[in-house]
């Protein structure tokens, strides 16, 4: 794989300027690149650094005085990130999976494939099993019964979708995630202490231990079109209806999604992040890495929770979310300043006891 | 799959009316219900939603006026979350695995599979395991040297089951699930920094850097009847004896269990949360998501910890616990009402302040 | 296997006494211990649980008094943990994986394996991947193109190893461990609510919902020699150059380390604790289970995160950190003890306000 600075540039619609016919094998960071790789120098500390390496091309920011860094052709990127989405999709050189379908994968004779489709070693498809065109499917994958997958997916390894999940175009997912295991619910033939406990925030009452019914999942999953789920990441069906994942949102690793929860378009789930069962996520929703929402709630579109955030309760839309049980982040922020001094508050609140409720000492 | 609206109730317990002979192949939410399937409107509000789907039957509570909601015919449940386990467990296809032991698993001679067990493509069953009566094993599950599982289980896909590990009957386990991972135990050649923090809160001392030297896990994990293990989630060797989990107990998606632990029975560990080493968890224990116990400490019978609870120390039996670090729910919650007047009692006490020790304007 | 108990004691370089000839098969916690198993009580109160069992010898503290407890033998353990740490090594039984490569695993021509690995079934191995002498990959592994893996390995089953991922010495993973899935890096066209957000502390301003665009990983992962990944964690490509793990640095279960991360030497990474995307870690740190590192930032030399500690900025060399969000453990102590006796501080304000600002009953 090798491109001139110039298709480089005109892909990503940046200007350019030098000797733009100069071939590019790879990306790296300046001061590891080799004299055909092009080194990411979009901030002037990194460009610093373009010495140590041998770039003779760099990605730099606009007005850059790329002769100056001893450059002989370099691309301008106004939004560094929005360029790096751009040459790294060009550079990615993937997993380079074999093509065809492995004559060791088990596939239903009711399985449809679109033509095109690669399937990798120990792949089992199930009965009516659907995956679209252009699809690749990684080795130790499992497509179960009934399940759909759109055109131009690309599964890596050992993924697992079960039965009846749904998933539209261009899915990714990552080594071993999980799309359709069964939902975590059950009950207890009497009220639980648990229940009773939510109920009375805190007092389980007089409850009696008992042995846990199951709920089966009857729902499966639905999943939009441009979804990414990350390695190792659940998404459990749904109890009667289908778990929902919009349109264009992406999942980390080992992010977790509960039975019957609708997560809205355009969300980012940062890694290790939970979704309890049946909360609404709206549009937009930003999820940090570790957050978490619980049950039985409702997030406005737009939200962002930062890393660590718990929500234990409804969100309006647009808000910025921090803390455990989460406020808004300005709160958080002026709560915490304060906790901070808290040492010094006590010791002044002492003082003033001892000054307003001294003894009489001629008592 | 079909049944009659009186054969549902009947296998639930629960009264209907109206045309009970009508055929039901489904549950469905009100709003998506079609004809031949059973609405589950166990609440007005989602009654409401009746009028938007074609249910001609519907699950409601008791009492509720069914011919007034236009319908054929009805079953009444006191319960919902109970009728549901009832309704669900009937009207689930399940994953629809192959039946018989696929030709492509790898069964070492000497396992022990009852007659009638199921085992999915390209399972690998090491020598001496034993699969009872009845038993479903999912494609590219691993069942190690010497482990045992009991009747009636039911593992899906992907699922590693290490040596050594014991099952007892009606195991559950979803996708990736891992039993027998060895437990994370190290050990430094002189007292390492981390240690003397421990004992010192907070303190490394002149502790020095050094290597880690590896504890093996001699044990392995043993797991009571009817537990459940989520997808993703990790159970990990003991490191002398076995790690236990006790009868009836269910873990949710990506629930980590260190070594040496010991659940106990009708416990509940909702998704993300972790038990570090040796740590005791009493019988009917819930574990809310993202919550977590620290490693050596004891949780009694019937203890709940809210999502995201950090349990630091000992708990005794009954408590229901939230925070970080845990502590009971009441007193979090009257901590939490004046952490939000925080910033306002930063105020009062400034005013005081100034009231009390003002500049005598006259010296 | 079978060592005498002088065997065991030489190995372990402990001193031994009584009869050092008797032959040991197995560990066992004092209370289980059958008559060829050796007692592990190395402390007091262990080793009043002895005559519940039935062993003939222990491992004991230095000094104990091996002959009133009933022993035959005894070995003496001046420090306990590392007495285990070689006696756990002599006495490990393993996964028992078959010997030679299995004739199901999938192996490109170009692959290249030492004389003596043993590949498990159903493992997948790709292009020009490198495979140490003694290595030992289990069931159902994934080695992706160009990846390369040292000598002396020990893969459990299930686990993926991404293209060009390079990985030296004595590595040894988990079932399920996921090295080298794609980094969560995703970028909207222009500024998102996220990035908006970021910059002002919470104020999203006028920004506008927008589709995320994925910046693909080039680099991939590299892991030094004596490393271990434990069950069903993932560690992420990197953007442009590799995400580094260093030497000798031991990940539990559940453990997520973003792109571009780099983890120093000799560090341990407790269960379910998360790294964010493009942080430093020092050497010889030590994240507690359930603890977080934000993105970005970096951590010095032998800093202890505390379990469920969440890390939010830079934290110097030697600190011992707990809290959300994380600062020194003294000052977390202090802070906490206030806040514990918030209720009391509130009342004793409110009690001052009125003495101090009390309405003159005369006016």
């Amino acid at each position: 794989m090798s491109f001139t600075v110039q298709e480089i540039a005109t892909a990503l619609g940046a200007a350019a300027a030098g000797n733009t016919a100069l071939t590019i094998r790879a990306a790296a960071e300046p001061a590891d690149a080799g004299p055909d790789e092009l080194a990411m120098a979009m901030t002037p500390a990194y460009a610093e650094t373009l010495g140590r390496g041998q770039a003779r091309a760099a990605m730099l920011w606009p007005e850059a005085d790329w002769q100056a860094m001893g450059l002989e052709a370099a691309i301008f990127a106004p939004r560094p990130r929005l360029a790096m989405a751009g040459l790294t999709r060009m550079l990615d050189r993937g997993q380079n999976f074999d093509s065809g379908i492995h004559p060791s994968a088990v596939i239903d004779p009711s399985a449809e494939l679109a033509g095109d489709v690669i399937i990798g070693a120990f792949c089992v498809i199930g009965p009516r099993a659907r995956i679209g065109a252009g699809s690749v499917i990684g080795p130790h994958c499992m497509i179960g019964t009934d399940a759909a997958i759109g055109a131009a997916a690309l599964l890596r390894d050992h993924v697992s979708i079960g039965a009846r999940v749904r998933i539209g175009d261009r899915f990714i997912a990552q080594p071993g995630a999980r799309i359709g295991g069964d939902g975590f619910s059950f009950v207890t033939p009497e009220i639980s202490g648990a229940e009773m406990a939510r109920k009375t925030m805190g007092d389980q009452g007089e409850t009696q231990a008992q042995a846990w019914l199951r709920i089966h999942s009857l729902g499966a999953v639905r999943i939009g079109d441009d979804v990414e789920v990350g390695a190792n990441s659940t998404i459990d069906n749904g109890t009667i209806r289908d778990t929902e994942i919009g349109r264009g949102t992406k999942l980390d690793s080992l992010v977790q999604v509960g039975h019957n929860v609708r997560v809205g378009e355009d969300c980012l789930l940062c890694a290790q992040a939970g979704v309890g069962g049946s909360t609404r996520i709206g549009n937009s929703v930003v999820l940090g890495g570790q957050s978490g929402v619980a049950d039985n709630v409702t997030v406005g579109d737009r939200v962002i929770a930062t890393g660590a955030t718990k929500i234990l309760s409804n969100v309006p839309e647009g808000r910025v979310m921090m803390g455990y049980p989460a406020v808004k982040m300005d709160g958080f922020t002026e709560t915490y300043k304060i906790l901070r001094r808290l040492p010094r508050l006590a010791r002044d609140l002492d003082a003033l006891k001892k000054a307003v409720f001294k003894p009489n000492p001629n008592e």
